[in-house]
């Protein structure tokens, strides 16, 4: 029977909208099954479920295929539904029946949980050390730059002075804080789900502490529900922390893209960091920045998301967690190339040499003349006013000797205690 | 000039719009404006800006306001635009000259900063003391209820056994994950933000670490871009916390909701606390839960009302910031409210012994019925299919007689290890 | 028994939990219940339930409250729950008997859902002239401006020729698509959803479109369970609509913000829409359009919490629904202030003349220039190379003299064919 | 020079990161590309840039392209960075130097811009040509079981009675206010915008109403700065009436996944539309409906990445945009299949037969049994109380003889009069 538009059947139809594309998502995990299965497996071992014979063999079988995967010649073929099955598969195929013992005491949401747990925990712990590569750079590159004077802005107007030392290491300093969530989403995957088998645990005495040891796995999720309703609390709480980090690098991005334009001018990149235009050959354009803004905003989209999937649903498994993985992966894998691609690229950032003396900058030592005047002996409103007034008929003159001595200020960027507070 | 349609003249209705409810909103920060002005104070005496005896008056007017504000007979009257005007008039009312002294080296951004940030501090503890409180009760009622079974629900269809005991600790080991989060927008406001200024720092030489130590923050914002651009990150990094934890009151209520439907009929609530219907003298509505529920979903759109607001801003303050307060300082109020009721209501839930003998619930055992077979030497794969036909012929008879033993499971809810996991 | 931490009872803990501010929101759809109560009642009549005298009675009842109402003297005080309790017990306390007649043959649900349409109608009505107002205001100003000329940007980056008049007329054409999803809103709620009772209608034989025709909706949400699913579905329509207006207004807010600064300085306003700042002297800040921007991007966020509090809810009444009125009436509240600051301030805005001459903008002319030798039969690719090597070795004259002629550019805005497009 | 982990070089790795996955994309656009194109080169001839000879050339080449993207044999090669450049190039292999020619009056911006919205309308139609037949199922299903009964709920508790007919017809008149949005949506997307070139027009005498004329679009968007901000404004309003369609079809999901449930039981499904558990034999999970559900909550949340991507921008061109597509057109694709199988599979649902006379249901008819008294004279109140008070003595007898006339209730669906009210 033949009802759809392209000539697919029912049956074919039906197939494909269950499956969707977690055979192509399934590539970034089927490591991390392979590792699961083997700890599965030894488990399995230590309680008499499989002779020491049965698990040398499995290991062995799966240790086939995790060099397959790792030497990117391992695929899921269109027969099977998702990596677990594929697996399953062959092991059976190359190992006869043994192959299909390995699936005694756990369920197809135990694997889908845990291997996504395992790739979710070492894919924050590689965002993370991404993290600490480009916070050193933004702070080297304040510290390089230190002396070179921006003006600062308040409502977009020219406020008071500022420095590329600060520009950069404030950005530095806000990663620490995108550092907290991102450690908070580790500690959250970083607890073994694996035996809560459908959600609520098995009949078999599985060792679920030897599993969590075999993992390295800090703890364990204890409750099989608790574990199970992971699916989803996993993606959201990672989601809020990636996000977190974008929120941070697109607004350095919006700065940078602004700081770009003629009628800023502070900064600008290589030819081979901006691209031209099909019609205008003056154009040097800010992409790989922009794309970087718009990449982290899309991920900033995340968190909606996993909400929208997992919420108001009761507890216990449903269908529609298979969503979560297709765009957690992709923003995993994004926020990787993003970061890499941040640190080379704001590297090469030539900054400019900003004049404050030009006229429309000139209002922004307004507040340290009126300090002069206080230290000198002035009320603070009497020496507002009376600069005020100086600004009102055009006979206001710049102070621009004063330093900010205090911590964190234009000549403190206090880069040391910056650096000492991102968290080990 | 009287444009507008109610009758309200221009000047009036722009103030309005500008001030918005400001006023009625900085009653919450009003106590945190007066620790950190007395924090300031301190400092700026220190320094030598002030006197002891000006410092020792400052404090003296500070220590009133603080008497009233806990009275609860401070007000901020339709002539101020918000409660930092309100203090600097009030004080300078009592104490003149010195009344204004009291604002040298800080601007209002500034002050605004840190009584949210002190705000935003001390609620997240308070959250967290309530969290606990209701973690606690979770596990007393998983322990009272731990021999009552459930049946386990996989796509809302009836798959497994589970029981009260593992419904009730799931959730109070869920929460530690919040806690996680909680933490970490802890740790994201335990920093001084003070001395930032307009966001810029200042040229006077203020001791930001003074202040710290005063108002009791761990550590400092140190550089002051970043201080200033907290606004917008502190609220977003606690939205998401507050949202995790709404996430998972709001799954337990849904679940409570749909056990109190005849259709389940797991769980009741004595009658005052359910609602009737004005039409129907038979109802018994779970409005309590519906409504923690609702109010919590409501706190899981904050992240992005957060994110919106500040979105793709260049960095620098904006006047866009003053709208964070609003939503966050009501969705605190309301998180209080929600944990003490949710804590009180579920100590009264009664909780209904379930027939797993009813016909519907008959195949909550056949994983357990295969697993005998497994045990006894059959594979997997037969034992399946024995079951399965038996389901399929209808001569399956349940096996109730399994225990489940493993960690995490029904019959070793290992309450005491997920106490010891909750977080110090 | 006092329970609470501020020594509120728990009854009256519970009961303040579960009314939340529906007096203080309710305040704002009394007109409307009388409205529906006036038809609901002569359709009582008009099927024999009410006898004509009784009839007279009752309109006269809720005549004399919508005075009250009209007068803003109305007040729903502590000891109702809503606005419809309040109005029947004030129909009773005045009229006897009769007053709880008029609750025959309908519900609370009923009663919210209806008088909820009513305020939305209305409102969007009011939104819509209000739009047509601001419509016909930047028209004016594309007229009026349409010979000043501005630098167009792509990625932040000086690129071709723009105008006032292109700016000022895109933002009216923009709101044309925003009026589609505002009609489309309307539409959804004019239709008449009372007489679904509890959601499942009623045996009392009611004529419902008798009461349709009496509350000038143009026709019938006809089954009672989609009327009664409009709880939601009404929010959710109308929250895009809104947040789609309001993304409009707030790009053209972040356009004037940014061509406030000093850096573009395009435009300005006078001192009356500007606000100063309490340490800088020299300020000048947008705060109004500022104000605007963050109050547009709020209410973006407000499609978010829609979804969220009714997302996976079964179908038939939740108790959720209550919490969808209070963002959702603050959002109509706060856009008709901002249509009307909006239009007021945009009038008042000081149009520089830019000064396309300046270095910074010289290459806004290279198309042009490109153009030119194309016409004069040069091919696209060497007319782009000879003036792409004139901006290398510096050799390049800007082309100002190009007329763009074609629909819609600057030279020809069409502001005619733009108008008629407005949807009446 | 090798920098990136993956051996990769620098270029490549900002080569990809630029393209992102845009020819995978693109073949979606491949078709509007070359129908946007056909019509640009008939106005160029029509203003003298081409002569006929060199328009039928051009025309030709397009239609071999046409063929081959029709065929499914066209593919974007990775030398190419998107569906734009592989035409032009493809063009000009074939026709020499007048391949080039077709770029003249034209940008990038432009082409995207214009073939986005031609996939757009296409699909809109084709979405709400697939609502109308899922409307139509929906009322004959209605039609069919209209005198099946079935408990209604409110808060999920036993309310009153309600049908399979109010049930099925109630989403097909809530989806109706779905076709407000769709149509909004499409009225939005049908207006040309090409010849805003970059953004800003063109000093070419381009004729835009003829292009608007071939590619069959109702109107232009005049203003080329407003037809270049349709980048993300078309996106934005699409993605909400996605959402709201995704939100019906979702609710009706979750309605049937919960019916489906053994402690409902009102629907079932034959066996392939469920599938099995793998180690549950007894299971018959409703996967189907669970990920329409699912997939329409995920539709749900691309408003937000709408937002996020584009709020805040300054007007003009951003490399962000590119992003935009990619999710929009997985979800027209995504949902043009969810409409495909949900229309197929409720079909296929197995209606049960509710016995209302079941205990948990008798209170199902209080508010009957009070309209009979209310009938025979008593007031609602003494009615109300005698009923509750039969239900607490347990003496209550259920009136289950009352019809329900009124329009739009159970025994009057007025099915025809929702038939009548769809958007033609």
């Amino acid at each position: 029977m033949k009802l759809w538009d392209k000539g697919i059947s029912i049956d074919k139809k039906i197939e494909q909208f269950t499956v969707g594309n977690d055979r192509e998502i399934d590539i970034h995990i089927a490591k991390y099954d392979v590792i699961a299965s083997k700890a599965h497996a030894k488990m399995l071992e230590s309680i008499g479920i499989l002779s020491s014979e049965e698990l040398e063999r499995l290991l062995g079988g799966l240790d086939v295929l995790a060099q397959q995967i790792e030497a990117g010649t391992f695929e899921i073929d269109a027969q099977f539904e998702d990596v677990h099955s594929k697996i399953e598969f062959e092991l059976t195929k190359s190992l006869g029946e043994v192959g299909k013992k390995i699936h005694t005491a756990r369920s197809r949401n135990d694997q889908v949980l845990v291997a996504c747990q395992l790739y979710y925990k070492e894919n924050l712990q590689l965002i993370l050390s991404k993290v600490k590569t480009l916070f050193d750079t933004l702070l080297d590159l304040a510290e390089t730059h230190k002396y070179k004077l921006l003006p600062g802005y308040t409502h977009l107007q020219v406020a008071m002075p500022s420095s590329f030392g600060l520009w950069f290491s404030a950005y530095a300093e806000l990663m620490i804080d995108d550092v907290y969530l991102l450690n908070a989403a580790l500690k959250t995957v970083d607890q073994n789900p694996l035996g809560s088998a459908a959600g609520y645990g098995s009949s078999f005495p599985i060792d679920r502490e030897l599993t969590a040891k075999e993992m390295e796995f800090s703890t364990l999720k204890y409750n099989v529900v608790a574990a199970q309703m992971g699916r989803g609390k996993n993606e959201r709480t990672i989601a809020v922390a990636l996000a977190s980090l974008g929120n941070t690098l697109a607004r350095f991005a919006m700065d940078t893209c602004l700081y770009m334009s003629q009628n800023f001018d502070f900064i600008s990149f290589p030819d081979e960091l901006t691209t031209g235009s099909s019609i205008m050959p003056h154009k040097k354009n800010p992409d790989v920045f922009e794309l970087i803004r718009g990449k982290c905003n899309k991920i900033q989209a995340l968190p909606t998301e996993m909400v929208l999937i997992t919420n108001n649903l009761p507890s216990g498994y449903h269908r529609d967690f298979q969503l979560l993985k297709e765009n957690m992966i992709a923003a995993f894998e994004e926020l990787k190339d993003i970061l890499d691609i941040f640190n080379y690229s704001i590297q090469q950032a030539i900054v400019k040499d900003v004049d404050l003396n030009d006229d429309k900058y000139k209002y922004l030592f307004t507040v340290d003349n009126i300090n002069t005047l206080v230290v000198e002996g002035k009320s603070f409103r009497e020496a507002y006013q009376k600069i005020g007034g100086q600004v009102q008929d055009g006979t206001y003159k710049p102070d621009t000797s004063k330093k900010h001595t205090h911590i964190g200020s234009i000549h403190n960027l206090s880069l040391d205690k910056i650096r000492n507070k991102f968290p080990v």
